[in-house]
């Protein structure tokens, strides 16, 4: 059976969720702590990291690591429910926003928030430092500013079609939410996207998330928040 | 005209130039400095930061920032010449390997020697620190080991095709092997594919830059070093 590797609280995992979900593909998914990864995890990908797709093929399977390539690979896989326009410009755009995710966002936002709040707790390092969390709180304000800037222009984050580049945001955005860090009263342009995002059904999974040591605010699993 | 707005020593901007050479497409070069760019630059990209491509479409120009738009972008545009193989995993791996390049061995590598020797070179910011290019050095062994270890196993770093994997890394070592980084005796397996890779026609760009304030080692240019 197929099997994804992955974290719940790790935007890239759950893009790699979200995306195959998106696809109809019937996964089996297993839980890999990110910080303290089995030996037989680590034999598997190089990366040493969630996500990995392991994906049953004729004759054997195959291991994909990582969340760029199991987003394009599950994509690639079929062209029923693509995940990409058709048209050249949206597709360089669905993948300039996963671009900018991955490393803006990912560097000015998750590794202070995620690490403060989620790393902090699963390895027992402690409380959050505020100090780390206000200046993560900063950054995530300014690229909210921009998330509005485009979708005060488009419907989906890349243009007309929901595309890879929203699957990059609702990993990202679900679990600052998630961490009650989404303050949706000041960011109506991007509380819209995100309810028509969490509406569709592959979001379940990760609506439906319980992890040890953290509670959801109530808002988290309501479509209607 | 298309053009392609980029900086010589930048890892990202110098596989923008060798996906679209490798596509044969015909681009104006124009340089940025990514420290200091212009406001006209700044008004073409959120992101910021070369590589910006504009190619001019039926009806205007696009634009399309950041390194993995711009490459895929560039393999979408027609089936001739192309950049990722026919066999979803080799597809995969390819991805794989570019993720790698931009995250892993950028952060570990790229951020320790390329801004101690090419940022304080332009920016004015002084002397590289000795503590941090060694660092950087321990890290680039780590990694040369491990696309050793790939090279012993495959002909191209995501399998039995030149794809985008392999101008991922030939976007880094190039960067490297002109700052004298790049101690080839030690590493034959990457040597022998570093030397498939420069003889390459879509090198020439790369292998002809001059920039100011840096000189290259004698053998950057030679294709039998």
């Amino acid at each position: 059976m197929r099997t994804l590797y992955h974290f719940p609280l790790h935007p890239a995992s759950r893009q790699a969720r979200i995306a195959l979900a998106e696809k109809k593909l019937k996964i089996r998914e297993e839980v890999i702590d990110p910080w303290n990864p089995s030996d037989e995890f680590l034999d598997m990908t190089a990366e040493g990291a969630p996500p990995v797709f392991v994906d049953v093929i004729s004759g054997g399977t195959i291991t994909i690591s990582g969340v760029r390539a199991i987003c394009e690979y599950a994509n690639d896989g079929s062209t029923r429910l693509p995940l990409l326009s058709d048209h050249a410009f949206e597709r360089a755009e669905a993948r300039r926003i996963c671009a900018w995710f991955e490393t803006r966002f990912s560097e000015d936002v998750d590794s202070y928030i995620l690490s403060e709040k989620v790393e902090k707790t699963v390895t027992g390092l402690g409380a959050p430092e505020t100090a780390v969390l206000r200046e993560g709180r900063e950054h995530l304000q300014f690229h909210l500013t921009y998330l509005t800037w485009l979708l005060e222009r488009r419907d989906w984050l890349a243009g007309n079609q929901f595309s890879l580049g929203d699957i990059a945001g609702a990993g990202h955005i679900s679990c600052l939410d998630f961490l009650g860090e989404m303050k949706w009263r000041d960011w109506p342009a991007v509380k819209d996207w995100y309810q028509r995002i969490k509406s569709r059904p592959s979001m379940r999974g990760v609506l439906n998330d319980r992890v040890p040591g953290f509670r959801a605010p109530r808002h988290y699993t309501d479509l209607d928040f």
